[in-house]
């Protein structure tokens, strides 16, 4: 007899975090993805998530949630977008968007309580990262908490997980990761600028650019 | 001198509990309103929402945040309304809408990072209410972790507070703190359904109803 999957809920950006994230889910789960459009410089993203979603058959909703208050390079047009190299080592880069995951995630408790899922899924990690702080464990700890309680699921004794199963993995073992899976790497999209090309400067280009080269492989978006 | 005001953000629905909260924020701190079109059948609260806010001469931001989800009776076509004598005394009811505070409160942190806000008010209160798990000190108390943790404010030591005024206040001291901060109780509106006068059938009817009747004062809505 074939098993009944779970349903679980999953917050695709279109990038390859997310995208890796999603097909390790639907491994286990019935999954529904979420994709954000909050303003983002890079318009492309959302495009690729839906493709990803069409790509592995799934539903996805499309949530148009604007940040009037700005207070980001990513979605503010009075703040470029900084190159890789001007952003300082340890501090948090101007690319930090306010309160985006705690966001994110909270609009996914809510459609997972809504449709049954028992799970978030987020292709968040802290490894290899920009050194944001809704990017950490610790974080996504208390935001579990704070679901544990604050949800009529969570209330019940059935509260939903929130799911983080790339935290801990260095951008290459994501991305060999995503090759055993077989996503499709080439309808990703990662750059934090709107260019037809990725930029190559930005510090989210040079992050995959690192990672598709220590995990040996060519990246299909700039080959 | 004249000392400059902290700035703040409130969460204002347009009910009666928001608006007193806002005018007791507005006391002590330079005060920015987030008023949500969730879908919500009430939709008179917005339009209340915001004249509460002009009345106080405050800047306003109106976020049209659709959950295509749905997953209760204030959002759902499919579902009524419950009468109040129908929901179960201990239950929490189908009014309830899955992760709605943590979406606002999220939100309310994202824009006082981005406004250079230092808190979020909201006007939820835990005597008196419908046995929402998200208008508990608890879920509070906890979400306060999550922000700490979860944004660059966080991370730099100035986390955003999160205020409860009103939280551990019958209905009628919230009215009777209302009357004294001159709070225009006929610009708000209680009532879950989208009558032109309120239905005085549903739990939001029925607790405004007893805290007037308890602080000895009539309701301006329903005189």
């Amino acid at each position: 007899m074939k098993k009944v999957k779970n349903k679980a809920v999953v917050l695709l950006s279109g990038g390859m975090d997310s995208a890796v994230t999603l097909y390790a889910a639907a491994q286990e789960n019935d999954c529904t993805a979420l994709i954000f459009d909050y303003g983002q410089k890079s318009s492309k993203e959302t495009g690729c998530a839906k493709e990803i979603s069409k790509a592995l058959g799934i539903n996805a909703f499309l949530l148009d949630i604007s940040l009037p208050w700005k207070g980001s390079a990513l979605i503010d047009d009075l703040r470029e977008v900084p190159r890789a190299s001007t952003i300082a080592g340890a501090g948090i880069p101007d690319t930090y968007v306010p309160g985006r995951n705690i966001i994110f995630l909270s609009y996914g408790v809510s459609c997972a309580e809504a449709i049954g899922a028992d799970a978030v899924f987020i292709g968040a990690h802290q490894l290899d990262f920009s050194n944001y702080p809704d990017c950490r464990s610790e974080f996504f700890d208390h935001f579990r908490e704070t679901v544990g309680v604050g949800t009529k699921t969570g209330a019940d004794g059935n509260s939903i997980k929130i799911v983080t199963p790339i935290i801990d993995l260095k951008k290459s073992e994501i991305i060999e990761m995503g090759m055993e899976l077989g996503v499709p790497f080439e309808l990703t999209w990662s750059c934090y600028r709107n260019g037809e090309e990725p930029c190559m400067e930005c510090e989210s280009c040079l992050l995959r650019a690192k990672g598709f080269a220590e995990a040996g492989v060519p990246d299909p978006l700039v080959v």
